[in-house]
């Protein structure tokens, strides 16, 4: 199977395509590094962006929610849907103000979503679980039948996508090298701070070794 | 004028709607909060969500990109457009898989976009700088007349919006709190990290002030 997703009029990297990619691997990559998504649909012609968490299994994207939520009851008519994630990893500041730019990387899917069978329902919360914080979903109290009822999961497989990735000092004018103007960027960083114990925990527990050592 | 938006079926909150908010200042403080939004616009039936930089003026909002971009020769047509900003604040690690969640801020605005005219670009050009790093504006060469006609400007004024907000520990079920499992917050943060200069820095100058007491 070939590592890179077909080139369309929709995933195409029309704007500075030299920083695009349709490569798996890129995609996962930036997909695995988010925790939530943006998740673009149409109702009645109008668009919605709605941020969600998800999680990622091979060429599957899965998502979750109450079972009334705006978003899943459209999403699971199979309507097409977009999908975008997006890192920043600086301030571009160059010589010049039409020069300015972001570091980033950011991946766009699009496909259709379907309702996952009862039977896939607890492996796809567990995939989506693992994706925010590995080894939580072993530590705490799994989902009843009361609960899996009320929660709907959608499955995406990705059918076409791209990644675009910016990464580097700012690219000025020629002459504008000479001027007397700092350029550079200043690095964005995503980062955990110490966990804050619920008001009501228990007064002999502590966090697990899994949540005290997590990092993004 | 009424300080907050109308609440129609487009932007009421629907899932927990005690986290939702129709307010105009809070809008504001979520928007100027952040570097990029997420714009959702339909093409032939294709949602499309491309992230993108933004600022803000009272109710309005400027976006900017090459004349030929995808999505500014598709927003200026006047098209419904949905713009999303969030902002995670932490992961809520509750007792119980269900129960977890994410603390985060979130605006959602409903509009459409027009072209701003040639005497208001420069200006929306500023604001739209002034909002990823007040004061940077006036250290740079400012854009000349070919980079003004290569960049396009669109203008949104915010017809109908909302914000949510979900701040604070876990919920857990009544009978979830007496489980021998640890629950709280792991806050997240998006941090500066010292400036870096770019390699073709000329050798005398260092970051202004401005670009080196940045902080987020």
């Amino acid at each position: 199977m070939s590592n890179e997703y077909p080139i369309t009029s929709r995933n195409k990297v029309k704007r500075v395509p030299q920083r695009g990619s349709y490569d798996k691997d890129t995609l996962y990559e930036v997909l695995d590094a988010g925790f939530i998504c943006h998740a673009g649909f149409v109702v009645e012609g109008q668009p919605f962006v709605i941020p969600t968490i998800y999680g990622r299994e091979e060429n599957r994207l899965y998502f979750h929610g109450a079972s009334t939520s705006r978003m899943l009851v459209n999403l699971k008519q199979g309507i097409p849907v977009c999908i975008t994630v997006t890192h920043l990893d600086g301030l571009v500041l160059a010589r010049s103000a039409f020069h300015h730019s972001m570091n980033y990387r950011s991946a766009m899917v699009f496909g259709t979503a379907t309702e996952v069978s009862d039977e896939e329902k607890e492996h796809a919360l567990f995939v989506v679980s693992e994706h925010i914080m590995k080894g939580r979903w072993d530590e705490v109290r799994g989902p009843n039948s009361k609960e899996l009822k009320a929660t709907s999961v959608l499955a995406l497989e990705i059918d076409q996508a791209s990644s675009k990735i910016r990464t580097g000092p700012p690219k000025d004018e020629a002459e504008d090298y000479q001027l007397d103007i700092w350029a550079g960027v200043v690095p964005l960083k995503l980062v955990t701070e110490p966990p804050i114990n619920d008001d009501e925990l228990k007064s002999d527990l502590s966090p697990s070794e899994n949540v005290l050592s997590y990092s993004i």
